[in-house]
């Protein structure tokens, strides 16, 4: 083993933005503190199982994309990220939920509750979608949209004025907390490995994930995971946030529309109950694949 | 290998209380739902260690409190818990924070937010401690009391009204949430093994813990965990809940003063600056070490 | 909140397994030991989102269906298998790697070591394939491997001789076994919940797994969750096991093939490179687009 | 939020090193890759609970002394670490069980296995201890360690002997491994944050620990840890290498001892069966509090 002395991993376009904040939200940020690894650390592990003898095959954009789409995923385990944000409570508690970061919260026992909450303007209140139980869809009337960010402000000024009265009454902070509205913002380190940062941000990002946190793994995503390590965020669109999965049934059913078969695609969206006998109304399931196949150019009979 | 037909480990004492509901503050409770393994199953995961041939030479008990003496905490991972917990937001944010749980909570993007909230009495008020900067010691004046009870109420009202005028205006769910107070209550699934289970009652059930999740942890101590595996509470309590800890420092300074050495413990307290040349005044260390002596018969000099 | 007594989740089908051994490889067993939760707990734990007013809108199968498809995994890990199993040191050594799981291994530090190697039968001996750098593919010739098998034999009583000479001479346990040959089988109890399982069972059923953990993995799969879980088991070879991701770039390209628009689809595979201009040799990931086309009936042009 | 550029955590002396094998056993090493973190950014982290009005009570040194102390761990996974070690695979067996490390081993699937086994000089062949079940204790006489050299070395040949031939008759990589001896040498990166790292230097510095292991974690320990943050080295040395723990009964035992009253003492040890009514025999757990009593000048009567 030799002695050569190395020197750690760095980016040049990441140290450049190093404490840099990047605004989300009315009063939020993500500001990266501090980074291991780079794009040639994750091939440098995976080089490992080749050991010293084996020619170099594939050059590092070739290696990192095969080790992405085919799911060897240690690798990544080898960059690590920490983070500093201010987030609302509500988005924090979908974050919180990622349990392989390390975590360090600002304590509303040790210290008074950081006094701001998240705002919505008159012309942000979203629509309870009727496409599915969750999710949002278009927005308020803005008249109707004025009137609730009236009594908006008036709620969280009567809620900052509770919280300030219990604590000048001497009432400890940790009892005193119990009534800050979830809008209400708190900071964290958080620090994570690229494996798990990828799968936060595959959830995150997608257009299933709620607006604010999908606005803070937009720019996690965009501003910091595509300077620091660029191959891999490239991989990452093309075979994870870009990618389509087939099912094994779906794959049978489109192998009958590529041959332009319509009879036994009938006859198999009838059999599997993807289209009702009665109504023929459309299953949850045939839904989902009508988005797939329009990607493709390909429509249901 | 014998293909003997075995039985599923079960407790009478536990399947009893299945799904009864231990309450806990005004609003919340624990619920066991379903488990596995018992005190048998440690010893049984325990014991494929010595193989077929060894001696049985601990009997169940004592092989239970051996392992939990010295730390050999893999055969109590074996062991798993499934609670039907419901819970203020302020406390489950404390909750949430033990990683190596499976959680499903109620969702409020689901559904509507439970429209109960965590009240305060009047003679609940608890003051800010002077000890530390976190925590709480004493009741505030019960007059005062009265008044941030009445306050209180006065707010969750307004919460209430304000989230049902967004539902009404058909705010999406999600959004409409984002002004509840933490003292609102949650419900979740909350499944965990029972080494990390006595990891997390070891921190909850200790009197630094906030008091609100030290009465979950107490009803989930002694009236479930007791049950279940009677011998590793046992074990638990001696070994875990009422152990002290002795520093290196510590046991170098209590030899001296179990020896009566009373010249040579005041040079070693002055030495490592437990104790202030100046003022006399006693580090943080030295108190915490005062409350261990007490529990001795020893004191400092 | 109802006091109403509840029963364990059992399920008919596991417990009249529960104990037996399922012989894998020459020496080596998988047996279930026991098990929380069914498809139901997981039903359960989803609904705790839904709330007590929502309508039953789905039926189980249809909600797990859903829940698999969409990667709503943590209803999953509300179930819990242990298992006690026998296998070769060498594949317990790609086993170990997955974190998430509860292990209590025999100790060679405390007993004797298993005296049972893992041994090859002549026909059994694997070629290395020269399809990719791992892997294997075809077998040797049958005169060649009873040769191999010979000298394997032969190898193994020496392994088992030399261990005993140290075990005779009193050398301590933990050093005895330096040289025990990876073949040599260990014993372990094995719980993981049934999201981990999956996983596990995604990577080790896949084709790319080596044979003998892969015998493991479908013994599990198809003996024991196939029982235990039916609908999740019928979810995740329709949106797991027999499933194909389609890359953005491969979407791209489908797109041009669906529509035969073939100079297209030429002009597409060059640019990319995955067509050489010089040789017209196809890059690693046109040759695994191939494969994806033709269950679709399709072909590159 | 300020827009202050900042620099990464680093720590001269370990960048002195970085890179640099540390030897172990006869052909093993460490060396460190690469890090995250220092002393400061363990503070940095933990002050995020104070705010920014707080006034800096503690210097850093004792900030992380309480924290250590204390148990408030977070901080320290704030900190991470990336090794490149080599190391037999029968030490590696032991090492893989901390599940909280990422880990990139060396393939004997991709490469040819590393021709070099761990051996064992006359002098180094350990006795079984007659202590406990595990552990060693003691050296066998050198005549007949010179024998066990020899046939280890004769073993050592015949084992690569056979690969090689399994090698050239063209056997799967992945299956001419089966036979390796457990004195293999492999190589892997390992990456742990230092909260986890304490951890594995707790019970693999231990003296219950297998010399093998407890050789590599000396020199992660002292040789990588020590320089790197420095104040957590002093502080996991006076809180957790060095400290003692005692259990609910042993306090009570103590105190009756440290009050010399002899008689009380004796009939506790007889109430609990520590010592035996018939025989006068010390139970295990009497054996091991003699241990701590030594430290402090205190007998059993």
């Amino acid at each position: 083993m030799e002695e050569t002395n190395i020197e750690r991993a760095s980016v040049a376009a990441l140290d450049e933005i190093l404490g840099k904040s990047f605004p989300v939200l009315d009063h939020g940020h993500v500001r990266i503190i501090d980074y291991m690894g780079d794009d040639a650390a994750i091939v440098q592990a995976a080089r490992v199982s080749y050991g010293a003898g084996t020619k170099q095959v594939h050059e590092d954009r070739g290696l990192i994309r095969y080790l992405l789409r085919n799911a060897h995923t240690t690798p990544f385990e080898m960059c690590k990220l920490k983070l500093h944000i201010r987030v609302p409570m509500d988005c924090w508690r979908q974050w919180i939920r990622h349990r392989t970061a390390s975590v360090n919260e600002y304590s509303t026992r040790y210290s008074e509750a950081i006094s701001d909450q998240q705002g919505t303007l008159p012309g942000e209140w979203r629509l309870q979608t009727t496409q599915n139980k969750q999710g949002s869809e278009g927005f308020l009337d803005l008249d109707l949209g004025k009137e609730l960010t009236k009594s908006e402000e008036i709620f969280h000024q009567s809620a900052r004025d509770l919280y300030q009265s219990r604590i000048e009454s001497d009432v400890a902070r940790e009892q005193a907390r119990k009534d800050l509205p979830l809008s209400t913002y708190t900071e964290a380190y958080w620090s994570i490995d690229l494996h798990n940062l990828l799968h936060f941000l595959m959830l995150r990002m997608d257009n299933h994930a709620q607006t604010e946190i999908r606005q803070y793994a937009t720019v996690i995503g965009e501003e910091i995971v595509a300077r620091w390590v660029p191959f891999v965020w490239e991989a990452f669109r093309d075979y994870r946030l870009n990618a389509t999965r087939l099912s094994g049934p779906e794959t049978e059913l489109m192998r009958l529309l590529i041959a332009q078969d319509q009879p036994a695609a009938k006859e198999w969206l009838r059999e599997h109950g993807w289209v009702s006998l009665k109504d023929g109304k459309k299953s949850r399931e045939a839904k989902e694949l009508e988005v797939k196949l329009e990607a493709l150019g390909l429509r249901l009979p």
